[in-house]
């Protein structure tokens, strides 16, 4: 016995969000049903609204129902620097960090010639345009510190030598507020390297 | 800075998933705009059919879309066997477990004073009817085994009083398949007061 088959299909359909199993399924669909129908609602209308109208801004790529994110359409940024991320999420987590006032470009995802991902379907042709188009001092690569965020940075990297444009990437080191007790070996080490002269001033 | 304000109402709305934060509501909304629109599709036109068609069974009070759901139609089932819970959930678990043939009747909650939930909330008014109805030799008050749950059986139990249904209650006992040194204090008392003559046969 199971449930009714519209519940059933419901939590088919709740599977897709990541994270979800059959028992959170269930709970999610008997919450909805049980309790927050308005909710559902709502729910439902902003689903198919987002996935209808939200696109890609034509200049960073980021998320957006707009032709162009707030952020590019930004007069008081500095569109001398570019900032290179891997999803809209990092762009949001640099943007809420605060002190970065230039541009950015995200490629929605990273590398992987084993899922067939390669460099136009990050946008890497898009960036190349736009790096003809516009005149970019440096490009900051803040892929993510992972394997594959690393070999994209270096692909980019390897792709844009002969531009003008200055490349950097995001230091790497012991993360603030941490205590070196539980830092892995890896970003340890990589502090030493990147050891900075200390001045007690 | 925050998302595009349709992407922002998105995260709103999937805040109304049990469990799901701020951070879970960013990855689910981004996952699905980014590689799952086909699966949001799917998911935004389940919830609106299951909302606007799930209803509750006429006789039982679990969900369906239809007038009477496949347990209560089904007429191999012992109607005299009448099984109380508190949601669909745990209607589908003992299903599932298997070995009841008898009917239910879901309460959809327990009783709650504080929250103003009182006994017509949770459809005693209904159970009353169906049970001067119908002829039921059994109750079994299968409400969870939580200070609410065993509030909400003792109250049912009184208000039957006089009814020639026989009241029954799930038995209390240490799980099957543990170790007694992981069963709490009050399941052990519990297992105790009720332990059963053994046979070796």
């Amino acid at each position: 016995m199971s449930f009714s088959p519209l519940v059933e299909q419901l939590l088919e359909s709740l599977r897709v969000l990541p994270g979800v199993g059959p028992k959170t399924a269930q709970r999610m669909a008997l919450h909805l049903l049980e309790r927050e129908r308005d909710g559902g609602r709502r729910l439902s209308q902003a689903l198919t609204e987002a996935i209808e109208r939200v696109g890609y801004c034509e200049r960073c790529r980021t998320l957006t129902e707009e032709i162009q994110c707030g952020v590019c359409q930004d007069p008081r940024r500095d569109s001398a620097l570019l900032c290179v991320v891997e999803s809209p999420a990092d762009m949001l987590a640099i943007e809420q960090a605060g002190g970065y006032r230039g541009q950015y470009f995200v490629l929605h995802g990273h590398l992987s010639p084993l899922d067939g991902i390669g460099p136009d379907d990050i946008g890497l042709d898009q960036l190349e345009a736009r790096l003809s188009r516009e005149t970019v001092s440096e490009i900051i690569l803040a892929t993510n510190p992972t394997v594959e965020g690393e070999a994209t940075a270096h692909y980019i990297a390897e792709h844009l030598v002969g531009r003008e444009a200055r490349l950097s990437r995001l230091a790497y080191g012991v993360p603030m507020g941490g205590e070196l007790e539980y830092v892995d070996g890896g970003t340890l080490s990589r502090a030493f390297q990147g050891r900075q002269p200390f001045s007690s001033e």
